[in-house]
């Protein structure tokens, strides 16, 4: 039988099987056959790590659904609480900030004991790992289970403490897809490859923005923009498919369970769309991004100036090392008690939640002009059909509310910053933006009531299209963003302001970017985090300077001919990663690199029989087996500041040697660097 | 009293004048005059280049709106003379036709002899200069005058032609942005700054593309998916800000000519907002971006096989080198008579502009179901109120002029494409795209009257959607880019069918880009273009290929201590244009490099007065005076295909010497990295 099979062989020389032969047109099947063939290897051609990117989207929409969704039960049983308690004034206000302090200080004490990086937004560290550094910490899966409940029971709070999810979201995003990236490697058995680890990484950053606003293009965008300072179309391209992957299936999921008709944006508006605007009020939306930048100064000041004042004053830093649910559950006391509806926080619309607040600041009515002639009391509940009666109060006018909102919110939101627990910063300061824009919008609508250009037909001002634009320009200004501009047009489905909107943004983003370092990067210097910084401006002056003038000249190198007890004096005394190994101690011509554990194995093995009579050196244990990697890059003393920096920051390189005609004379790393770059920034005074 | 001056020094150390001293409040006044000075200061530390690029910007945008309104006369005096000729066959035809035949060899005529390198789109080319590639034709300011003019006249020729403006438009916009770089050089003197251009040519291809749809977003992301493999945010950032300036200053003016009453969109949809689409009907948006896949490889495929017919054929690359002018005439015969709308032209909606046909197909109303009951008359001239009328023949119906339209318009499009003349291909391919889709739903919206989904609420499907995602899918497809999703968007200034169109443009883009080159890279194929093509899908066998299988191994070296003689034979014998400098012939111990020029500089004055006795070696002549630059960065041996590949993308750099223990032994330049990636692509049939 065997042998009639292989004496068969069809036209293309291939064995044919006799069934086959006998089958009916034994052609057109095969060609069939060799069709999907075909199709199998493209796709697998094609696809490879698109699999692993769609898993990446998906599992994150899943995630964050059932975070959404849990938090939102955990919340509204906390208003029931809250409505049921009656009329006295006691236990209303326990039950309004005794949830709160509670859930603060469990998500504090649960996230800080499993690990204490879960702390924080995390996306200053995300920015670290993008750029080259590894920070084992940060990806490990005890902080991913640490994040996800600490930053549900934050989210739980509410608007009481006014936090966000995006940071951690991404954070978590970024987990997954290394966790990912360690699957692939392991199945596909391609483990030198860390290009493809860190592409994985940029995609992840992608989802995570992209599945808590379900909106894939400033996903992409905003993270490319926030984590990286370069990046390639190819990760683009990756980042967009993973991250309308998580999009379309966050959106799928609310489908399903019936909170949305079809697939529909998250903070629908419905601005008039034949004359949005009149021309003349692109000025004032200019100038509400000039307010915003300076404001974004401002804040990013004060924010980095509390969170040192906090790491450096001995009460607080105390109080921060040993009892960090303590110290949570005094802030959430005061940020709750503030903003107990009764209190103070009927001035700033306390009882509405965050996705309420956004919701009636794009409305597109103006409350000034609805207000201006009836007031109506203060509502003892929010009435779902005119939530924005929340923003009103009888005493104060709207105009009150949002100013009064606007100070204190300020330092609320900048000590809810300083609480060890995981949260997102980016969707309280884009509210805080909205309510800027609302406050100019309002103003606006009531100075000219008939709208600017009055004309035939009266377009009134909309201040929900300034709410927008502050929205954006601030949140842009205070992260040194632009893709905040499309982010609210995908939240809002309409983009009919985009250029009023895009022109605050920039004008925002250049007052901020020319005074102050953005808020995570604000962050990272008081975190102290190994990050390369910018060379701001581009400045000129760092032309003239030379890798000569900043490198490391004092460096180990171990030379063929070194004897083995100088090798073992050298690696017990000095504890870097690699050591540049030298053909010979006099020439110092570099041929390479030794990895000081792969050197401290191999002395610690038994030493090979060295040739008699000679003294044993480094020689015979690289021909007894320790590696040594080549060197495939190298500097000279005559590359220019700004190449070196260009080529780390593109490469996410560690670290480079510098060689002069073969010779080794010194070695460059981010810490060389950054100090250069400093210098310029800040040259030393001259004597 | 200059003496007083220079005893009268104020606090601060810095003389005061005696008019100073006299005016009142001379403190404050100071104060004040420090602030100016330093928000000068300020000023022109961020700006700096911030003013050229929004001159840019301005610039473009009033190019642009001059050219729409000179075309827009001359179209409107063709349509006026082919209204008024009455009622005969010759008399029309001859207008519909000589115009265009008129048009099209004038503009042919003209760019071709002033300077041939002006045909085409010149996104190709622009592609390769941004990779670092100096093309220096097609920056000439003589091709800037070209362009205008024969774009000019390739546009008045509508849509008989059938041709854009958005490649010539990118590639005057990167002419400018050049010539603003060589002012901005020599104003501030800061010659040596080449980055410093290649960042304003980005930021012009960015302008090129915003200008022309009035899209910042898009423009920005489209011009850097299309041109660039790699980006920074630095750039973007400033392709941002230009980009702005220019689409703000084209809406403008616009309002101030009373086109548009305030900044609206060009081609403003009204979709229904409220459930645009059915949940299941992302499967057909999904299937519509696999149709567009599939097509884009056939066109693409067909593009370039007839290019490369033309130019490989005997009798028309003759015709194509000797009279251009004569084959573009020719072509427009062919075009305009099959367009000719008592002809063939009815069936193809042929009395219809470029913009109309788009305003037309996304329209929301199903034509289907409108005309499945009446079946109005074909109008003798287009009915303003009814433009989509021209897309409807009685005997044929919808399908059959859409489907019509596809067929013709896939040949006439590519036979367009090869005429000599500046002409922008983006257009048209889109508005086919649009077409498919609308063919879709059409017969979606006839298979399905009352919508997917019959809940209590009627959602009729709306054909116009489709067409949106169709031009996005298959615009995107051809030209390997995703940002035409967000363009359709800006474009109609509605985004609700954000996600549908953004996966049939993922889609369409993962089949086309898994099967064929882009139009844009086909077309750098045929024309023999120095460009770094792609590892595409990141061949994981890219990885094992180092440097020493494919670098240039026999390079002219010269030593320190050659003789004159010989570095003469060397300079005449070979043309490179600079030499690698060795410490001497022995050691090969790589130092620097010469430049060509500037040693045939050196060996032409006269010969210095030599060391007697001693034959005058090389080392004299660059102790005379002749430069010799440093070498910045050095390959090894050992540096991998894909890291080198990276490197030269990232630095657009263009040759590399490789050393190994400092001895020079070969070199790197795109050449080589080319040859050593097309044969990773097609590896050499095994022996």
């Amino acid at each position: 039988m065997e042998e009639l099979v292989g004496l068969c062989e069809g036209s293309s020389g291939k064995p044919v099987t006799l069934p086959e032969l006998w089958g009916p047109c034994p052609r057109i099947r095969r060609s069939i056959r060799g069709g999907l063939e075909w199709l199998k290897q493209r796709l697998f051609h094609v696809g490879e790590d698109w699999y692993f990117l769609m898993v990446l989207g998906v599992l994150m929409a899943l995630i964050s659904y059932t975070m959404n969704f849990v938090v939102g039960r955990v919340v509204r049983a906390h208003e029931w609480l809250y409505r049921e308690l009656g009329d006295g004034h006691l236990l209303p206000y326990l039950s309004w900030t005794v949830y709160p302090v509670a859930l603060l200080s469990f998500s504090s004490g649960f996230s800080q004991s499993i690990i204490p990086s879960s702390g924080g937004s995390g996306v200053p560290e995300v920015k670290t790992i993008l750029s080259g550094v590894i920070l084992e910490d940060y990806l490990d899966i005890k902080n991913f289970g640490a994040k996800v409940v600490g930053l549900s029971c934050t989210l739980a709070t509410g608007s009481t403490i006014f936090l966000g999810k995006l940071g951690p979201f991404v954070h978590l995003s970024v987990m997954i897809a290394a966790y990912l990236g360690c699957v692939r490697t392991k199945t596909i058995g391609d483990a030198k490859n860390k290009t493809k680890e860190m592409e994985m990484l940029a995609a992840g950053a992608a989802v995570g923005v992209a599945t808590v606003f379900a909106a894939p293009f400033s996903g992409v965008l905003f993270s490319i923009e926030v984590m990286s300072s370069h990046f390639s179309v190819w990760d683009y391209w990756r980042g967009f498919f993973a991250a309308t992957c998580g999009a379309f299936t966050f959106c799928l999921l609310a489908v399903f369970s019936n909170e949305a008709e079809t697939i529909t944006t998250i903070y629908k508006t419905s601005f008039r769309v034949d004359i949005p605007f009149d021309l003349p009020e692109i000025f004032f939306f200019v100038a509400l991004g000039a307010i915003c930048g300076i404001m974004s100064c401002i804040y990013n000041f004060c924010q980095r100036t509390f969170l040192f004042f906090l790491k450096t004053n001995g009460f607080t830093s105390k109080l921060l090392a040993t009892s960090k649910p303590l110290y949570s559950a005094l802030a959430a006391l005061v940020l709750a008690s503030i903003t107990y509806p009764p209190g103070v926080g009927r001035f700033m619309a306390s009882r509405l939640s965050m996705k309420e607040h956004l919701d009636t600041l794009f409305d597109n009515n103006s409350w000034a002009l609805m207000t201006r002639n009836s007031s109506p009391p203060w509502p003892m509940e929010p009435d779902p059909q005119n939530l924005w009666f929340e923003w009103y109060h009888p005493r104060f006018t709207i105009f009150g509310t949002l100013a009064f909102f606007l100070v204190m919110k300020f330092w609320m939101l900048i000590l809810a910053t300083t609480i060890p627990i995981p949260a997102g910063y980016f969707m309280p300061i884009f509210i805080y933006g909205a309510v800027i824009g609302r406050l100019l919008g309002e103003i606006l609508s009531i100075i000219f009531p008939e709208g600017i250009v009055a004309g035939d037909q009266v377009n009134p001002i909309m201040p929900g299209a300034y709410a927008l634009a502050g929205a954006a320009a601030f949140s842009g200004a205070v992260t040194y963003s632009i893709s905040t501009a499309l982010l609210v047009f995908e939240m809002t489905g309409q983009i009919v302001h985009a250029l009023p909107v895009l022109m605050a943004v920039l004008v925002a983003n250049a007052i901020s970017q020319s005074c102050q370092p953005s808020f995570y990067e604000g962050t990272i210097i008081v975190k102290k985090l190994p990050y390369l910084p910018w060379i701001r401006g581009r400045k000129l002056g760092s032309y003239p300077v030379t890798v000569e003038h900043f490198m490391n000249r004092t460096i180990t190198t171990l030379a063929k001919d070194t004897p083995l007890e100088e090798v073992i004096k050298v690696v017990t005394s000095t504890d870097v990663a690699q050591y540049p190994l030298v053909e010979s101690t006099e020439s110092q011509t570099l041929v390479g690199t030794v990895e000081r554990t792969h050197l401290v194995q191999a002395l610690q093995t038994e030493p090979a029989p060295w040739t008699p009579g000679q003294q044993p050196c480094l020689q015979d244990i690289l021909a007894g087996g320790c590696p040594a990697q080549p060197v495939t890059l190298q500097l000279s003393p005559e590359t220019s500041l700004h190449e070196t920096h260009n080529l780390f920051e593109l490469l996410t390189l560690q670290l480079l040697f510098v060689t002069s005609q073969g010779r080794i004379v010194g070695s460059v790393s981010w810490a060389e660097l950054k100090k250069a770059i400093s210098t310029l920034t800040n040259p030393p005074t001259a004597k």
